[in-house]
């Protein structure tokens, strides 16, 4: 088996090579570099180039280091290529750490508190209620699924909505077009984790944010491309939504100058709720591998059609 | 049943009462006042004034609207006068919440990603490893124990320290004095929800704290009087510690200029991680005094011994 490596974000190239070479010790796995001969049957890729595809058209699978294949899927990929993404690989528990932390930030207030403490005054403020804090979970794979699951154990009330219907415990779920204004009507909280495709870009906007519940808060984990900027600032600013966790943005990084370094109540963070955790993704891309090999379906296999 | 009522520190002491006359309709309940008739059964207080028992010398059966009796249990109190606390109450997952609020807070540095923030500045960190960041839990009571279970669920390793030994499932359990030295040296993230006893004040010290794993954490959702302020200051200045999310303090409300105001990587609130919601208090209450009046030991029988 020959694997070519295309990691180029990676701050750490050539551990990762010496981790894929020694998980899969019987292949030889090599950096993929322009000009390399099209004798390859695998790519482990992470932002490559058209090049590589049109060079290695022979390649039979490619396993995307990463949940989201939105930006691979805007190349142009041979048809029978396989096209694989990490499912988990240690993104879900960060997941469900990124999105607990901002939901108890704004149910708590936090923010308020951290305030008080600047300017000195000790001031409990009246708890929340529970009840009053719906929590909206869209998009229901291995991570929405975590994500609903660590909520939960928090005891706020659930819901989760996807495009196909899905069940899960103790999560009140809706699905597809039909139902997503009752999921929205019914969501103080939403935490977004939707897959980037052509019909989820710019899902969350005017019309869907202003269903939300009153003092609605946003928490977009998945792709900035899925959120209109401008519709969550004018919801912002009326007051309909009382804040925003967003680690990614229509244009990452975000430019200087932009509104949203410094509307209040929104928390950024640049793209990290769940980064590739290397131990993690190697073992999930042998396993991956090992299955395209035996000819079984590996987990994590995108299909063409629905864009994930 | 004649029962006193005593919340001097609620907001809405006709609410507290209101509640209680519903939920114990063949009960007479009142509030109580200096000069009352010596002819009540039990009281149901918090922060009651030493006048109380002084004048109600019968009464069988105190409740605490609290988890925490140790300003009760510094008054003199009848010798035979079941003593009672909330042993939950709405009370756990608040705790839950306030601790994995903190940790994820600490692990996942967002305090650094908010000045990065203001700063204008994108700028993904590298991902620090959940094996480097075991959890030690203080104290394994009701509260202890689903703080435990909540960080747990994040896969971050987690121990538990008690004066008793206790079984927990996924938690590496320690007891008493002569394990502790053990639990403290593989913890690096404390969290601390002891009670106050003659046992654990000044708990937190220099000697204990500075056995923690270098880079520590402390998380203080108990009693302030379990720290000793000034060698938390020093192994924050030292750096051996590196942060601290305090909800308490030896003196309450803290006073003015108090150097935990401003110290860098200290989170304060004012003893809010744990707040006493009536509905669930009250429910607790009325299945305290009805097993009382069938001569069953209610859950919460503080034994005095002890002193929790």
């Amino acid at each position: 088996m020959r694997v070519l490596l295309c990691n180029r974000d990676s701050d750490a190239p050539d551990a990762w090579l010496g981790d894929l070479r020694h998980a899969l010790p019987a292949a030889q796995v090599d950096v993929w570099q322009p000009g390399l001969p099209p004798d390859y049957d695998h790519a482990v890729v992470w932002s490559p180039p058209q090049q590589l595809f049109d060079e290695q058209p022979q390649l039979r699978a490619v396993v995307n280091l990463g949940a989201g294949v939105d930006r691979l899927m805007a190349l142009r990929l041979p048809p029978a290529l396989a096209i694989v993404r990490l499912e988990d690989a240690g993104m879900a528990v960060q997941m469900a750490e990124y999105a607990c932390h901002a939901l108890i930030r704004f149910f708590r207030e936090f923010e308020a508190y951290e305030s008080q403490q600047r300017a000195g005054r000790w001031a409990p403020r009246p708890p929340r209620v529970r009840a009053d804090f719906p929590v909206g979970v869209m998009g229901l794979g291995a991570l929405g699924a975590r994500v609903a699951q660590a909520v939960r154990q928090f005891d706020f009330p659930v819901l989760g909505w996807s495009r196909t219907p899905r069940a899960l415990e103790g999560v009140r779920c809706f699905a597809g077009e039909a139902e997503l204004g009752a999921f929205l009507q019914a969501t103080r909280v939403l935490v977004c984790l939707l897959p980037l495709t052509d019909q989820t870009r710019g899902i969350l906007n005017r019309r869907t944010l202003s269903q939300l519940r009153p003092g609605g808060y946003l928490i977009n984990v998945a792709r900035g491309a899925l959120l209109v900027e401008d519709d969550l600032r004018r919801l912002l600013d009326a007051g309909h939504l009382a804040g925003a966790a967003l680690d990614v943005a229509a244009q990452e990084p975000l430019p200087a100058g932009h509104w949203l370094w410094t509307q209040p109540g929104v928390i950024l963070t640049p793209h990290v709720s769940a980064q590739t955790l290397r131990g993690d993704a190697v073992a999930q891309v042998v396993r991956a591998l090992q299955a395209i090999e035996s000819g079984v379906e590996p987990p994590g296999l995108v299909r063409r059609e629905r864009g994930y």
